[in-house]
């Protein structure tokens, strides 16, 4: 399969393009390239600009499979400027799925967000049926686009998977930035550095290991299943339970700071993933103790002074 | 009050300006005149652009109340050009919102729509809690920009009320263009025209007389009730139900032609509008019979020739 990851770079776009690279010809489609990792051997990899229309559809020429794993903005600061939220990943995905449906791809994975798209939970765990109501731009947008993707997908000749992915964790997660409890707790535990929790630590969370949500999204890829699925562990973890965790795990801890919580943090997110099993006969292999060593483990090897 | 009406020279913002404006200070600010009627003694009319954020910033100095119904797109040909429909709607409400939360506004009211956002119905009549799975450009936006109004709504000093009317129907209605059943059906029969039924003219639709759409708003826009309300007449019409009304009516009937209905064609919404009446006390009064013979009086009133 011809397959274009559009942020094959990131976080998850990395470990998914070497996940797929071995059985596929993967084209790589990013601002920038990976800041751990280096090309990999045999993927060939386009820098440019996700809102250059005419980029993309040359990228897109040969294609069989797209991911799009693209986002521009994160849930804490995308309410900041809700408008350059709408510009730069709305508009851009309709872009793409206009030259998407001129061309010849028969399938297109997004990415969305299990995390802000339900809002404050009616019931836990979420299944796909929940309500969305999310409180925040990134959330908001993220659904809108699924909604365009669902429209585009009926009227041309592709079929469409949304990935509503839990909180990812694990190697090559940004750690300096506002996403990612357990990289910024390990970082700020390695530089002696402070932490700081929203709230009084009791916010719940649905943790799943990178190499988990990759291994569905290449199942999900290679499937002609339309919809829409969980993808998290199924199991809720407190703030106060993930330090615990960690703290039995390395021994430099960060000094703890409190702070309150901003209007569009969410008190509990735990995914119901029964439809995703079923339908793929998927399920999350790692532990969340295996899965936070293998993190740190890696945390450690970057030799981290600052 | 001091009240603006942003699209108060449309269909529903001209009635709603006359019902509003011997008891309040209204400002009505739009593109353009209505093309039926004058402007109203004692209103201030602001001629000028949604999209242009200065303009809107000057308009809402002083106001108490925004009435917010404009939109730049139709659910026909939303579909042809979302990016357009993105760019004029969405942003442009989100430019007002972000304006709205720098003003001493504490009421905002906006008109979604009932007949998009809900897509094609699970079950019937649809309350508000049904699902929202809109299969076209206009739904989808018309639901994110709801988003976006609770969002902000949330983190600023304003309440707000979202009204999702069912398919409002009577004088002033545009009877040229791409909406509106009944008003092209008149304007056709009067003209000895050729009346296009997409599908069998099995279709349903819930059709609410303007006059008590415009009771609603105002009821609506001196309350401090936020959340989201179903406004329509609770009842299902056929397309050939109506056709039959308004044969009983009209003395000439236009010519019918029958064409494919588009995929973005839902083939059946009633409202159920059992939460706003609860709610506010409204009922809809005003018969479908009655309604249809108030229109058709109005159109023949027109001395329309072609």
């Amino acid at each position: 399969m011809n397959i274009l990851i559009l942020g094959g770079n990131g976080f998850i776009g990395s470990h998914l393009t070497e996940a797929l690279r071995t059985e596929h010809n993967v084209t790589v489609f990013d601002r920038s390239p990976n800041r751990f990792v280096q090309e990999c051997e045999g993927v060939e990899y386009i820098y440019g600009d996700f809102n250059n229309a005419s980029e993309l559809k040359r990228c897109l020429k040969g294609k069989d499979i797209v991911y799009h794993l693209l986002s521009t903005t994160v849930p804490l600061t995308a309410n900041n400027d809700p408008v350059h939220d709408v510009q730069s990943n709305l508009i851009g995905t309709i872009n793409l799925l206009d030259a998407v449906s001129e061309s010849n791809v028969s399938r297109f994975i997004y990415t969305s967000s299990g995390g802000t798209v339900y809002g404050n939970p009616e019931y836990v765990p979420i299944d796909e049926k929940h309500p969305c109501n999310p409180i925040g731009s990134y959330g908001i947008i993220k659904l809108t686009i699924e909604k365009y993707i669902k429209m585009y997908s009926q009227k041309n000749n592709f079929t469409y998977l949304i990935a509503r992915p839990s909180n990812p964790y694990g190697p090559r997660q940004n750690f300096k930035g506002d996403q990612g409890l357990i990289s910024n707790y390990l970082y700020k535990g390695l530089i002696k550095g402070e932490f700081v929790i929203w709230g009084d630590g009791s916010a719940i969370r649905d943790y799943i290991y990178i190499n988990d949500l990759v291994d569905f999204l290449k199942i999900a890829g290679l499937s002609s299943k339309s919809g829409i699925f969980n993808v998290g562990s199924g199991k809720g973890r407190s703030i106060k339970e993930i330090i615990e965790f960690l703290n039995e795990i390395i021994e430099e801890h960060p000094v703890l700071k409190y702070a309150e919580k901003n209007r569009y943090f969410v008190e509990e997110v735990v995914l119901n993933i029964e439809f995703v099993e079923e339908e793929f006969q998927w399920s999350p292999k790692i532990s969340m103790k295996e899965g936070l060593k293998l993190h740190s483990t890696w945390m450690k090897s970057l030799d981290i002074k600052e």
